[in-house]
């Protein structure tokens, strides 16, 4: 473990990053660029972008200038061989192309941690909310070893939905300290940088709001099982198990909302449980919920993994979604519902916690647990 | 009833308007301006105002200029003296002034037709939605009778919340055709427009979402039994029921999102009967949804009480607020509910039927049931 | 005349609209079809629109719905030979096609009016704003002769940039009351709905502005000395002589703001003459430009060609974009400038008088100066 | 010197903030928090607010937590018997009652550093942007020997209006490179947050433009001459010559856009020299331009006056205004003027260096140029 953190701490951990002139390869860069154990060793984009360095490359787009350390790096394009001396591959690719390149990085046996959402149901692919179900990296061995042919370090690890991430963390905090939730309902008001750049035509938002976002409900409502679920073994076979045991029935409605940055969302649950628990136990189990991202020590979780507002009109996205660097997921207005039992809001940062921010915290679980080999130096 | 019509169709039915400077002011006189059967007789305001001509007294906001004939009419201060001509007074008073001169108008005899919160819950004073319970008018003898002393033409009618409104108007078309409705969850994305002027700072609405109206779920929650219960006759003495035959939960959150005008929600139902309706079957109902307002021909009403929309991404705020002049309902996205039964999006502008449109088919239907007196002429 | 009166109370009038299915297209359906005079009797769009009812084929984004003698016309491919039957084609084309398409129009014979900015240079196409300048219809008989072959009825008329057009309106009633001006300065606040469909990202825009719109500023420098000017004629040969008698110099900065529709624009002139008219002697000759469009009683000309706002904070794009239907111009704030004469404020309706509109007017100017030739019936 | 920086570098210079619970006080209280030389010692607003613990006293509206080390101090009244241990006060308080108590601070020999535009006029107070005329801190013995009686310490300083802050520092770069500037033309588009809180309503503003903001177009053009002139020296009595020597008139047209935070101007100039200079030279002069903020180590100067931007789309307040903490100013599109010489597009960060960052930097000045009188430690 010292020789794990005297790799850590000089900095060695190569990344490259997929897609990195898009809206979340940006994000992925700005991130890494002070990132205090991985250094940014390869850019991958499309053949256009290939061979320019990246400050010609993209259209840079985010609050905050290109890192200077960056600028100059020439893009290449996404294939393996430019990336064999990264130990871990961020992909903030599109999900037309995402499929094929990351199995083949995968498949070079390269350890690819994705924003995509095109492995996301494999059925061998942990879907991991890094403040939730990091155990969920147990599945990853398996993985390696049904490939053909079998992987040493590769694999395939996904982050989830922007919207998903949201919810599955308080979510989680609710089941750890009060059992199973059994029904939950969610109404989003999503951030138009949740759907990339161009992404939301103007005129389809300024001063409006669109209550349809095409497949959203549907992941919200399947992906949350396969978070929230358990791993299963039988006949040393393991497979998720989407919340089985208990059946949790979800039912999303998904709007898009003019804001730049940040989904809210109106939850309300009902526990197994009964009686269940009050509005101010619910506050404090929020509270109090640590998830082994911040017991492990991993640089980027944030302080509060749930941040619990008591002003009667927060969380509010222009002014929490930047709250430890929009790391965490902010909850407000705990209180009963006439229908199910609680009910709150959820503010989660997309661009966050929902993106770039889980992936990368992700690999640092991975490297903390040895999930990710790093190269003896 | 040939008078009446004659009465009517020469337009000889004075009306007043209260709170006239304002917001839902102006949007009264917009559209009593073309009305058919009434004509502005008095405005009032605050005595800052009385005195001056209408157009020199307000400040006036809305996308139409002032109508011409109603600029030069001098504003009066809202005492009784200055409508005693006036068959209806519409009040578009704010809740801290209302209280008082509604009940004084309503002293002197007058008939006042109210947006104001003051007198909702009073439980001799209908809360109609005319869309919805127009049968409630039944209860204006008692009130009147129970006056002390006694009144021959004057009461206090209430229309409901711009946000209860858009959402009782499908669920009493669900009940109708269905039966009982037993829980609700709604979340709504309400207009800015819902808080008057100035109301809503730029500062708190611009790029964000505040998730919190004061006081607005729980009058969501509460309004929508009075508007949807019926009205129980005990010892000669009729009350309001609040739907308590069939107990109806609701359960309301409610939200600030940077839309002018309508308010979208997303609403979720169960039904009392097994199995519950398909997903066509209610839009089926939804479509068929005839209430008296048009069948006994007020002119203030939409030709399609609910308007159904089929793309999936419609209704949206922008785009359908203004069809019909915003008297109807707009429904989209008509789904099953993985919690509820069935799950739909609604959209109704808070400033029409949400408002002031709400008390003029209210008082069109009055005076075609005989309710308000018109003077012999 | 009183035959061509008939012919048009007759609404004998047969009208093509090509680019149909697209932002100016929709624009053009919404005005054409309560036109007196004119009746949509063809569509035209891309390939992949053709074959299909207009309903299926477009993805309408008006706030009204599809005027229903729309809905069920077959959308053709923009080829002559669909269009013979129209005496007049209006053309909502974007540019990367308009040049081919309108150019094989006029060549079959037909008279064309466009809003793509491909033929606004051509030295023997009319650049016209209805307001302004309909005597540089007189260029057209030249336009046919000088055609191979020449044209018995066909030709191209384009009109302007939408934001070259709230500019010249009130430049021209300024001239036309106090002569040349010779400096003009002006900075436009534009709409994203002048950028067309999807246009303008919401990231992009929401909370921003963006101070820079590809070609605009030429456009609006140059197009305005077209316009403005007048028609020399040398040896038999006409042409537009470009304001070169007075050279006037207009320095345009152009700017994107979040608004729906309304280019706002902060405008400054000098004038030739000294001294210069006071800013009430410009209010009252503003106030009293009548162009020939309304004294030839074009049925889509406003009433006002140039409203004088009185109140220190009008026009507002939002309060005043769609007074007289978005047809003529909003003037406020004149008043002295410290560096030129006098400073004022401009509003104009990119989507109205600063698109399809103009081309309406335009066409009906055509029609009664018998610039267009209808068929005798 | 040596022990001025020990003071410094030990944190030892008390400071309070009057009207710290208003917009421009909770931005004081941010930078104030981390400052490398100050440390806050007391708070004042209005009595309301007057010993409650500063959390509890304001509503806090930034997009970071207040400091901890702010939370629990006691709000005072703003009387200067509470703020007699500090070396500086930063006042924020609203122009209706800043005059009397800022004044009050000064008799009570206080050195009083001003948001407000009391005293902007007034023929002693210097009235500094930092990054421009720090020069007229030379005026402050003579104001403090005027004063009856006269003052040892006490003295008002204020900064400029937000609007006028971006303008004059690329004015006074071309000046210090060229020679006087003798005529500008400016149109502004301001943010909301420059209206305070609650300041704009969002009724006026989403979707909107509104093109006039009350006084703030003399402020710009009286503002300006202030800063950017000299002073005179006559029998021994400074006074300000306001540009004098070189007549310079600006005109300035100013906007509110719905942007939070960032004023966008487009700005145009002509230069007494002939020929200009052009707009690669201005470019260059606007780089290298290095005020005495800078040269004399203040710590809250930005490493750029001016950045100047080559993209042809830039500055933008939603990329651009946070850059540097915005306490630069951002200048792009240099080009020629087709009327003046050279026009370009300016960005300041109304809330930064176009108010409280400007004090602090002064504030930083006064007390190395020795103006601020420290207690000997």
């Amino acid at each position: 473990m010292s020789n794990l953190h005297k790799i850590l701490d000089e900095k060695l951990v190569r990344v490259g990053v997929l897609g990195a002139t898009g809206t979340v390869g940006q994000r992925f860069i700005s991130l890494l660029s002070n990132h205090p154990w991985f250094i940014i060793h390869a850019l991958g984009a499309s053949p256009r972008s290939a061979g320019k360095p990246y400050a010609k490359a993209t259209n840079w787009k985010q609050t905050t200038p290109i890192p200077s350390n960056v600028r100059e790096i020439i893009v290449q394009e996404c294939k393996p061989e430019h990336f064999s001396d990264c130990a871990i591959v961020f992909s903030g690719l599109d999900a037309d192309v995402a499929g094929d390149i990351e199995g083949a990085f995968r498949a070079a046996d390269l350890a690819v941690f994705s924003n995509a959402k095109n492995y996301r149901r494999d059925p061998l692919v942990p879907l991991i909310v890094p403040l939730v179900n990091d155990s969920h990296l147990s599945m990853i061995p398996q993985q390696q070893a049904l490939h053909q042919p079998p992987l040493q370090k590769g694999f395939i690890l996904t982050n989830a939905n922007c919207s998903t991430t949201g919810l599955v963390v308080p979510l989680r905090a609710l089941e750890k300290s009060f059992g199973p939730v059994e029904a939950c309902f969610v109404t989003t008001m999503q951030a138009i940088s949740g759907a990339g750049y161009p992404g939301v035509s103007a005129l389809d938002i300024v001063d409006n709001v669109v209550p349809y976002i095409g497949g959203e409900e549907e992941k919200m409502e399947w992906e949350t099982l396969k978070i929230l679920g358990g791993i299963a073994e039988e006949d040393g076979k393991k497979a998720f198990d989407m919340h089985s045991r208990y059946p949790l029935r979800v039912s999303a409605s998904c709007n898009r909302v003019p804001v730049i940055d940040g989904h809210t969302m109106t939850v309300s649950v009902r526990f197994a449980r009964r009686p269940p628990p009050s509005p101010q136990q619910v506050r404090e189990a929020l509270v109090a919920y640590t998830p082994e991202a911040q017991s492990m020590g991993c640089p980027s979780a944030p302080v509060h993994a749930v941040f619990v507002h008591e002003e009667p009109d927060r969380p509010q996205p222009r002014l929490d979604r930047y709250y430890q660097d929009g790391a965490g997921v902010s909850v407000g207005r705990v209180r009963q519902c006439a229908v199910l039992d609680i009910k709150f809001v959820v503010l989660a940062n997309n661009v966050s916690i929902g993106a770039a921010t889980s992936s990368i915290i992700n690999a640092e679980l991975a490297v903390l647990k040895g999930v990710v080999k790093l190269p003896i130096m």
